[in-house]
């Protein structure tokens, strides 16, 4: 039976307001089993609503990527942020930092010696700031290596800052059969960087980490924090890399058929709704979720391409479909609302209250 | 000598107001040359400032790619629209096309018999409306073959819309090397469809094309009308198939270097602010500005990993760079408001006022 849309005009994001519930309470469930604070990214959703959900169903605390988005968040009532990202912090942005602790707890990512003193320059430590060290697990990204993480923590703390630990992103989880690896990794290099800073003196009580892909294997024999983000909605490549099933994707995007030609039909959703992004092990621009064996070949930025298999009949023009995107973090920030159903039937509608806040 | 930012944080889209009213006359003066009606396509910028300078340096009318692109414009005082899609017209959609043609020239495009009966049922046909037939001119993503252009055509005129002819985007122009192809194709198809049209005694006044890549190719010979977007901004795709150069290019993403490690360097732009775009035949996930050797390897929703020359000193932490994202198109629908700049100095903020407007 084709999905019946809400009276919105596509494409729009639709919210499987149970499946999320039920996503935000496993992963508090195995944070609590494992004895792990959970710290969930709200980069994914950037949505008040969910944010609560998730500080209700016990998590300790929230991260998010940028000073902006911890300023929507503060400004929504959470009280405690973790912007996991080395900021570079000149005048104007420690003036926000300082602005912020006034009004949460606050804690900062670090990599580098210089980014540590102009940190400490710009921003009034007197009202609390705690930061954490960023180490490279293996994703090759930022962080410094492990066995650097002293020099950094020595440096921070010398400028007067208060250093509480380590983090890492093992962002190299992404890709099918890639989260056994990344997982060991992250827990190698914590547990180095850790324990150099220890060795020097310095804090070490926070030991922080996590990916959605990771979140099965994280053991609280290293980590302190987990702090995965996309586990709330899933999304196409969570799929693939079969961290998740279809009944766990709680976001779809709702689009047309607005064109057909024999072997494809073509959705009015393209890459300014459900983002470009394709990682090289993916079959394709998202997948249909009620059609999982076609594949969304090509993508435009108001068309999205779908080759339809020869045995099963196309959906007529005009019917509404369900697309699961590829990156559902870059779906939520094209969007200035998702459509919140339960049972297939609309039940409220959240601002995504952070939508591009980038910066 | 680095680039001087304005008192923005980083990310932000900065756009030299120079280049830009250069790549505005530039298109202008060409399409005036060969005797073609431009009709720039407003989804690159989504900025009612763009689309006035277009309309004041000769554009015929504007084109977009959504309703809402089309009720935001006309708001702003566009009154010549063309809606380049083929749009699936249910009633609710309807309502906002009638309200739309009480202020405006609207076209709309058709590629499918049913599409042009359900636009004839649900519009007020009374108020003017103008039909084009889109024909698949070798991008095999919506409309018909050449040959079927006349039953579509005859379909829509016997539901009671008017038909004024056909229109295409030649989007397999996109790759190096393949424009000229692509024109040739477009040319052919917009012809053969267009003698489709006459020989059914339908109306084939208007012949639309074009896209920017193919734009210095097109002749009046079979088109009456053009349709680049890109060609205002331009970008990395642009530059790779050398349809433009770095000095046309009028837009770039101001980011900050947070983050060094040998070999590589990363600054605080990512896919949620470059877009993740990227077409198989381009080397990166956009170009440095000022160092275009640089490679962007890696684009996380925050990051941007660029492995840096060896011979050359890569900058200094806190340093801000100019990004020219892979697809501009994408980079402005992230981002919320344009910063103008002339001679390096902000004059302005335009908003990107259609920023969203999807469906």
């Amino acid at each position: 039976m084709a999905y019946r849309p809400a009276d919105f005009p596509t494409p729009y994001l639709a919210v499987d307001r149970d499946v999320l519930d039920s996503n935000i309470a496993n992963m508090a469930m195995l944070a609590r089993e494992r004895g792990l604070l959970l710290r969930p990214h709200a980069k994914t959703h950037k949505c008040r609503e969910i944010a609560l959900r998730q500080l209700e169903s016990g998590a300790a605390g929230l991260t998010v990527a940028t000073v902006s988005e911890a300023e929507v968040f503060v400004a929504g009532g959470v009280t405690d942020v973790f912007i996991a990202y080395p900021l570079w912090v000149d005048r104007q942005r420690g003036d926000r930092l300082s602005s912020l602790m006034e009004r949460c707890l606050l804690r900062v990512g670090v990599d580098s010696v210089e980014a540590a003193r102009v940190l400490a320059a710009n921003t009034d430590r007197r009202a609390g700031l705690e930061v954490l060290i960023e180490v490279d697990s293996g994703h090759h990204r930022t962080g410094v290596i492990p066995e650097m993480a002293a020099e950094v923590a020595l440096a921070a703390v010398d400028a007067g800052l208060e250093v509480r630990g380590v983090f890492t992103f093992p962002g190299h989880s992404y890709g099918p059969g890639r989260a056994s690896t990344a997982s060991t990794d992250e827990a190698t290099a914590l547990s180095r960087a850790a324990a150099t800073l220890l060795s020097a003196g310095v804090d070490a009580t926070v030991v922080s980490g996590g990916s959605t892909p990771t979140a099965a294997l994280t053991q609280s024999t290293t980590l302190t924090e987990m702090r995965p983000g996309s586990y709330v909605f899933n999304d196409a490549q969570q799929l693939e890399m079969g961290s998740c099933d279809l009944e766990h994707v709680a976001l779809t995007v709702v689009a047309t058929v607005v064109s057909r030609a024999p072997g494809r039909v073509v959705l009015d959703a393209g890459s300014k709704v459900l983002g470009a992004d394709r990682p090289a092990w993916i079959t394709g621009f998202g997948r249909l979720f009620d059609h999982p064996q076609a594949c969304l070949s090509e993508l435009s930025e108001h068309h999205a391409t779908v080759l339809w298999p020869e045995l099963m009949p196309p959906p007529e023009l005009g019917t509404a479909v369900r697309v699961v995107p590829n990156h559902v973090c870059s779906a939520v920030n094209l969007a200035d609302e998702l459509v919140v159903e339960v049972g297939g039937k609309v039940v409220d509608c959240w601002r995504v209250v952070a939508r591009g806040a980038n910066h």
